[in-house]
C-alpha cells in the first residue's frame, strides 16, 4: 500500500501537550497524541507525582512506578510543579504560553480556583486547545460525584446489557468509559486544532464519562427513546439487548462458540435441527430464549473444532472464544504486532499494547517508556531554558 | 466558560468526506466527522444502499428505513452510484478528486478490484485521507474472517473479562468494537488532516475491530504480557479482571449498589463489620472473594438509598444501578442535554443521542436527519454540477 513518495512526518509532530491530568481518561488521551506525534508533557505534583504512580494492580512494579502507570504515561516527558506555589504557577504559565495543547481531568472548579481555567489559560495564549475530562460534566446532581468508571456504568445503564436476565447488573471488566471519554478527548482536540489552523484560535474541548456511555450506546439507545419499552437481556446467551436468536456465545463440548445473526433455516439445515423450523424467522427476536435454549442443547454436544469446520465453509458468521493465552499465541493476533516493548531512561523494559492506528502503511509504536518523576522539570522549568523557549 | 470573542465555526467545516461504508463502524466515523462539521456524503449502491437501511432492531423503521439506520446515518447526504459500472465509477472518480476524506469498510481486496484502493485515490487526489475499517488487518489467518462485533469480542478475549468466575464468556451486550474502531478511524483522519495542513499530501489510515479492541484492554493486557499468568474473573462480584475487593456490584434490599476502590479498614468501620478486619489490605486482591463473599451478606440486608445514605457523606466512592428507565428521568442525565431531536426530509422525527464532544461551552447537535437513498444522487453526480464542483 505504501507509495512512492518520500515518507511523511508523524501528524502531530511540533505540537506540545501539557498533561495535567491523572490516572486514567487524561493521560491516556494525551498517550494517543504521543503516539500521533505530539511532545507530551505530564505535569505533576511534588512528592507523590500523577496517584497512578503509587496504583498497582497484580502487585507489579517497574522501579519505584507501578507497571500500570508505565503502561499509560509511555512515551511522555515529566515536570513536577506545585500549582499552589506563585513561582511555580508562574513558570507553569510561561509553559501555556508556549504549548497547543493542555488537558486536565479535575473535578468542576478546582481548575478555577488555581487559577488555570479556560479563560485563563486563553488570555495566556489564545491558541491554546484546552481538553477537559469530567464524570457527569459541571451541571445537575452529580457533578461533583467521583467521576470514576465503574461508578459511571452504573449509572449510566451499561451494565444492564451484558449477562443474561438473571443475572445481577454486570459490569463491563475494564474502564471503559475512562477509555470512551479519552478517545472522544482526543477527537475533541485534534478537530479544535484543525479549526484553529483556520481561525488562529484555540478552544475549548470538554467530555465526560457519562456522555461517553451514552454515545456507546448510542445504537440501543435510539431503540429505547423511540418506543419507550425497557428491553430485557435474553435468559440465554445474551450477546446484544435487541438481538434475535442466534446471536450469542454457546457452550460446545470443550469451549465455547460465538454465533452472529443467522437465518433460522440455514441454522436448521446445517445443525440438522427440524426443531428450529417451527420458528418463522419473524420470531427471531419474540421467541429468542425457546430458540436459544434448543441451539444450546444442540451445540454442547460437538466440540468447538467440529462447529467451525462445519460452519465456517458454509459462511455462517461463528468463532471461537478465546482467552488471552490462547490468544497470544494466535497466528490471527501476532500477524497484527499488536504489542511493542518499551525501554525507561534506566533500562528497564516494558512489554505493551501499540497504538490501534496504522498510517501509511506503519504503526504508531515509540520506544520511550514511561518518565521518572520530574525527569524533565528542569529542561522546561528551569528560568533559562525557559526564556529560550518563550521565543 | 464562554469568552466574549465572535463564534467559531465548527472544526470540519467546508471538508467533505465520502462513506462508501456499511453498517457499523464506518458510517459511525463518518457521523461523527459531520457532527464536527463535516459534509458527509454517504455512496451507496443502486436499489438497496447501505444495508443497514433494511437491518432493523426491535421492528423499529422510520419511513421506509430501519430506525437503526436513521441512528446511524443522520446529518448525511446519499449519493447512488454503482461503482461496477464504469460511468458510474468515472463520476465518483470526479468526486474524490474533489474530497478531502474517504472511508471504506469493505474486506480487503475489494476496494483493489473496484480499482478505488489508497494508491489510486491518491492518484486521483493526492491530498486525499482515506480511511479504511477492516476486522483484523490485511496480513494473518483472519483477514477474511467477517468483521464482525461479536465474533471479534469472542476472539479477542474480551468476553473473559466480565461476569463471574463460573459464568460461560460474556460478551459486551452492543456493538463495542465497532464503536471504538470508528473512533479510533476519527482520530487518524483527523490527525491526517493536521498533517496534510503542513505537509500538502493526504495519507492512508487503516483500524480493525481487533487491534481496537487490544487497545481498549491495554491496561490489563499490560500486566497480563508483563507477567504471563491469565488472570481469572473473581467468583463474586467481579467488575475488573485485577480488581481488589470491594471492586464490584453487590445486591442491595431493593436494588443494586457499585462499590469501587475503598481501603477494607474503612469499609469494616462504616459497615460496621468487624470480619473485614481480618484481612489485611495487601490481601484485598489475593483472599478477594472471602472478602466480597461477606460484603455481598452484609450488603443485601439494607436499601440502596440507606447505603448510600451512610457511604457518600463518607466519601466512600459507590454509586446506584440505573437502568434505562430510571437513567432517563434522573437529573444528572437531563443536565447533561444528552438527546437531541432529528427530522428527516418528509418531516419524520427521531430522536437519539447527541455527540459526546462539547466545544466551547456548546453542544455539537444537528437537526438533519438521515437521507433518502440517493437524494443528493442529481447534485453530485449530475454532470453539470459536477463540472462546476470540478474546478
Amino acid at each position: 500500500m505504501k507509495t512512492a513518495v518520500a515518507a511523511q512526518p508523524l501528524p502531530l509532530a511540533g505540537i506540545v501537550v501539557l498533561d495535567f491530568a491523572q490516572f486514567l481518561a487524561g493521560p491516556a488521551a494525551a498517550l494517543r497524541l504521543a503516539d500521533l506525534g505530539a511532545d507530551a508533557i505530564k505535569i505533576e505534583r511534588p512528592g507523590t507525582g500523577d496517584l497512578c504512580r503509587a496504583l498497582a494492580v497484580n502487585d507489579q512494579w517497574i522501579g519505584n512506578d507501578s507497571l500500570l502507570f508505565h503502561a499509560i504515561n509511555r512515551n511522555k516527558k515529566s515536570v513536577v510543579a506545585d500549582l499552589k506555589s506563585p513561582p511555580d504557577l508562574e513558570k507553569v504559565k510561561r509553559l501555556i504560553s508556549t504549548a497547543d495543547v493542555m488537558i486536565h481531568n479535575f473535578r468542576p472548579g478546582v481548575m478555577e480556583r488555581i487559577g488555570l481555567e479556560y479563560a485563563a489559560a486563553s488570555n495566556i495564549n489564545p491558541r491554546i486547545v484546552y481538553g477537559a475530562v469530567t464524570g457527569y460534566g459541571d451541571k445537575g446532581p452529580w457533578r461533583n460525584k467521583p467521576g470514576q468508571d465503574l461508578l459511571a456504568q452504573a449509572l449510566s445503564g451499561l451494565t444492564w446489557l451484558s449477562g443474561n436476565a438473571d443475572d445481577n447488573p454486570i459490569p463491563i471488566g475494564f474502564p471503559l468509559l475512562d477509555m470512551a471519554a479519552a478517545g472522544n478527548l482526543v477527537q475533541g482536540i485534534l478537530a479544535a486544532l484543525l479549526r484553529r489552523g483556520v481561525t488562529g484560535r484555540g478552544g475549548l474541548v470538554e467530555v465526560d464519562l457519562m456522555s461517553s456511555a451514552v454515545d456507546l450506546q448510542f445504537e440501543p439507545l435510539t431503540a429505547y427513546f423511540n418506543d419507550d419499552k425497557t428491553p430485557q437481556r435474553s435468559a440465554v446467551a445474551n450477546a446484544n439487548i435487541y438481538g434475535a436468536a442466534p446471536y450469542g456465545i454457546y457452550r460446545t463440548s470443550d469451549g465455547f462458540l460465538a454465533l452472529a445473526m443467522t437465518p433460522l433455516n440455514r441454522l436448521a439445515e446445517l445443525l440438522n435441527m427440524d426443531a428450529l423450523n417451527r420458528f418463522a424467522q419473524s420470531e427471531a427476536f419474540a421467541r429468542r430464549d425457546e430458540i436459544k435454549s434448543l441451539l444450546a442443547d444442540a451445540i454442547q454436544k460437538r466440540s468447538t473444532k467440529e462447529w467451525l469446520s462445519l460452519l465456517e465453509p458454509a459462511d455462517v458468521w461463528c468463532a471461537e472464544v478465546l482467552d488471552w493465552n490462547a490468544l497470544k499465541s494466535h497466528e490471527g493476533f501476532t500477524a497484527l504486532e499488536p504489542l511493542q516493548d518499551t525501554q525507561t531512561q534506566t533500562g528497564l523494559a516494558v512489554t505493551t499494547t501499540r497504538c490501534p492506528i496504522r498510517l501509511d502503511g506503519e504503526f504508531l509504536t515509540a520506544k520511550r517508556g514511561a518518565p521518572h518523576l520530574g525527569a524533565d522539570t528542569k529542561e522546561f522549568m528551569g528560568s533559562k531554558k525557559q526564556e529560550k523557549r518563550g521565543n
